[in-house]
């Protein structure tokens, strides 16, 4: 599917074009097939995969893009619709197929896929079936691209991001799942329109598990550097801790108001996952709170288990965890969602 | 809806921070609500216009963005999933409403929204439809931002564009269809695709009407500035006719291959759309091929068309356009156009 | 000095053709010299003004860029220099005269002119010098562009910033001196450097009087989030005061270390105020360390004086400043830097 | 000279910090050296290398930008003015060393340095002086790295790129001169400014030797893609041959009256070099006409000679000649270009 067929067809006088068009110099190098550039994949092409995909296109981050889809239909649509856009953009390589070689050589791996949850389907058994569809989806992502860096958004990521680090066999720092950056997007845009700043200027982090039982670091929200807890203890304002957990409350019920507004979400998770891909791929060692194996971390030591901590990404995936002190409630919270998790991994029999 | 209720009701503690975190300087202006800025109003949040509407945001096009449609939930679940990816963009204010005060003081009204066509119903009697429905949009447009560039996307494109024309009662440069401009943009990905170059570097016009009666100007290709006709020639490389019909007609069936496919098509009008935002509102002077109003040109003089012709675009809308040469067969083939088109419009009694 | 000479004197062939390649279409509005764009005027055309006015260029901040230089030569040199990358660049207008009246109707003026000092000249009589030379510059501006902002960026810029405020009459929210946004950034990147972070997640603010007084606010230094003074608390790692002051030591002498390897600077302060730039015009309302009018802040009533404090910025110039807490020492500095300025400015006579 | 000593000298409770902030995850890769990135080399940083170097970081074209020059001190204020605007950009690596080590592992090494040409020295003179500094350059460019495509913009260019090629053992598509390309954009520049068209829009070569005997291809002049020639032909417009060369000779002479007015060029030279490491670095496929080794085109085929052509430029340098049709005039002025500079090479003894 690489090359469109109506293109090919164009017949031979277009055929004469290129190969007159141009003509090689002498004494160069052999024709070659390896040539350094930036690859990435993505694996599904719904709501999600394509806000993730065009976004990758429009900002410029990959010199190549592959999509893999079953629905192959649906798969080159997507693919045409975004070639046909080449005249407004820089050039950017974008293949599409349901064979997984087309993925081949990719830096990163971003899996949006995933099973719908039947009517009557216990939790349980929808997570089967994901893991089920990812036993097909990351090993072939492993073996054509045993370097690359993986990304998990798929639901539930915590434990989908765990078991694609067991499927794939990769060292734990490129195995990620996008976690709770996007909450912590959320968090930072609900309190920087509020006080009509910037939200780049507002620093706030929400951990844990990536769903109803997020963790948000209160201590953690600052406005252009200044803490607002410090900040307000300074001030002499007295602030309800009621206040604040409305906020986070606010945070988790944004995804479902949006799912019940418009059937899904797109946009923000196209937005958020594209600002983890700049950050990996072009070295930007920043601080995103992303899932990661949080084994060791904060007294979670009771297994394997993958949960967002502010970590430092780069070229070389998870860096580094930030040891932030967190309260003893705080703790508390992750270390229970950890269980959780840990719980529901000991039922799936990897 | 200006404010997510989300964020209103975080409480006095919330608040209290808001006053309390800044304080005004001395001898300043008074507060004042006519902020000149950038605005953008985007009618119709269906797949085509939060294609637009997200592709301005992440090319930062507009520091604000108004969105319009009739159906409320959709309309605030897009505008949510828009604002929810505010630490990741430069800030854009994003408003909706299902009233159209929200576009007020608009530098450009992008217009989306159209009716589906009926199963059995006529194309007149869609376009009637159509027509009905623009004389609720366009003048409340024309009323909320008086100097503001209209830009017509739905189909018909080229007799909506006439109709917003009338129905605005703005002076022809600033009401603009966007016409052929993207299936220009499909024909130079055909030949840069063929010919393994940056579609940047192909110049190649489609004009005249929007659909399967466009004109493809054959003498208007060419390749990092070489005339591909001419080098043919000068290279005695015979070309068929026909094999340039085809690319032609692959140009026109892709749009329908997108939509067989897909279901309909979005991300590359989207590009194409925000691309001519760009040339209009930073005043570029670019040459784009799109629909304007056709009257005086090539003979084209039977009455009050509009169809697609490069035009050079900037702040002040249509500021020419390129007097090029046609061949006397394309010539015939827009008249011929020009006069379908016309037949059209008598019908619908504006 | 529009347009370039040599373009104007292309021959009739060339006038032929200007006239021949565009038509006008119909019922358009008359052509009009009023049309809405941003514009940035730079004045003095040194190292620093080249680089700000080059980094605007590269980062597509203006629509309109014009250049004021008393040294014809140079001016136009600089100007034809910017002109011959328009094929490189999205299109911006680009002027330059020694006469003001080409600012006319600029959002932005950037004031980066200044007398340099003569041997044996004490620091008075070079003041007095600049204040000479801002009042044939201010009054012009002023004039010609009666509701921009004024950024001043000469040194020494807080006492130039008040004699802009006082000599052209603007509100205080739009008169402004880059202040210590530069030695803001400074700090944040030897602080990002030692850690091996993104010098963007690091908040730092060095407030005060741009220069050896400046007060660097340990409080506000936070990495991804994280309050760093609380942190080591936490951790219990002891840290030395000295070690922090050696820090803002470093912060201090890196300007001068510069200055003594290459003779000047330039680079770092054009993207700092190309920064600032974008946080104006673009109605960011971000929050940036620059010098704007402190009387009424941290106790500072002894007169009007300009001081680097963490403002917010947007399309009205100043919006506020943060009202963030202090240490009675942190406090205690400011107001003596405040009293020394204070009484600078009571020797000028303005 | 990669850490700063200021930022190295901060002491213990810095070190402790360093230490402290970051955790590594567990079951991740060994800490490695060997990272997948762009870098850029920049070899010269006078006011040409610098414009380039500044510019390519705030185009975000590399992770790792390294400058080299032999005067230490001028090359360590440049790289500490780039590294304090740290905060106003993504993340760049940005090294600087007398010795070549600090390059190893480029993509693209572009090459600035040249000596000036002395009170009555010969142009010959010159030329061997610059051989032999170029002697002590490439061979440990190509040391280091052996894979780098190298970009040649000292004067004579293409004498230099041809040198740079022999001492380099370089296959020819990985050694290239910056060429015509700045001359094409003036070529551009003056015609849209005329015209008031955008400048990206224009279509036109000039090709050959950079400098006074460049050869400007009329026939490859297009507007929005309207080939002139075939348009004044058809409207009936006469020209004369005159008015053009008049406009090739505004092209050649804006070069010296940027130098005669400021004393040397280095913005847009900076501009088009940053545009060609784009097309290379990120494969764009994009034509340029650049110096390449143009033995067996047009003729030329007297000896191995570097002159521009409209090349293809890619991730593996150049990937083609555009094959154009040339006048029997063009094809003569090339043809003794190429014997001028073969005279010139003679005499070289390499």
């Amino acid at each position: 599917m690489q090359k469109s067929p109506s293109a090919s067809s164009l017949g031979p006088g277009g055929l004469d074009l290129a190969q007159a068009f141009f003509k090689p110099i002498q004494s160069c190098d052999p024709p070659s097939s390896t040539k350094r550039h930036t690859k990435i994949s993505v694996i599904g092409v719904g709501n999600v995969g394509m806000a993730i995909a065009q976004t990758i296109l429009t900002q410029d981050l990959a010199d190549e893009l592959a999509l893999v889809d079953a629905k192959s239909d649906k798969l080159r649509g997507e693919m045409l619709d975004l070639q046909h856009a080449a005249a407004f953009l820089p050039r950017t390589k974008i293949n599409a197929s349901v064979d997984y070689s087309v993925t081949a050589g990719s830096d990163l791996c971003i899996v949006t896929a995933g099973a719908r949850q039947n009517p009557g389907e216990s939790r349980l058994n929808l997570l089967q079936r994901n893991v089920a569809l990812f036993s097909n989806i990351i090993p072939p992502l492993a073996k054509y691209s045993p370097d690359s860096i993986l990304l998990i958004v798929s639901n539930p990521v915590d434990v989908l991001t765990y078991v694609s680090w067991k499927l794939s066999g990769f060292p734990s720092n490129r195995v990620i799942g996008s976690g709770t950056n996007l909450d912590s997007s959320r968090f930072r845009f609900l309190i920087a329109d509020h006080l009509d700043v910037n939200a780049q200027d507002v620093q706030a982090f929400i951990v844990g598990e990536h769903g109803d039982s997020s963790v948000a670091l209160w201590s953690s929200i600052s406005i252009g550097g200044v803490p607002v807890l410090s900040f307000l203890k300074n001030q002499q304002i007295a602030y309800e801790k009621q206040t604040l957990e409305n906020i986070h409350k606010a945070v988790v019920e944004s995804a479902y108001e949006v799912i019940s507004l418009k059937g899904y979400t797109s946009w923000a998770i196209g937005y958020s996952v594209a600002n983890l891909a700049r950050s990996l791929l072009r070295d930007q060692r920043k601080i995103h709170p992303v899932s990661v194996l949080a084994k060791g971390f904060y007294g979670i030591d009771g297994g394997e288990v993958f949960l967002s901590l502010p970590a430092q990404l780069g070229r070389g995936g998870v860096l580094g965890v930030t040891n932030i002190h967190l309260t003893d409630e705080e703790v508390q919270r992750l270390r229970k969602s950890a269980e959780t998790i840990l719980e529901v991994q000991s039922q799936l029999g990897l």
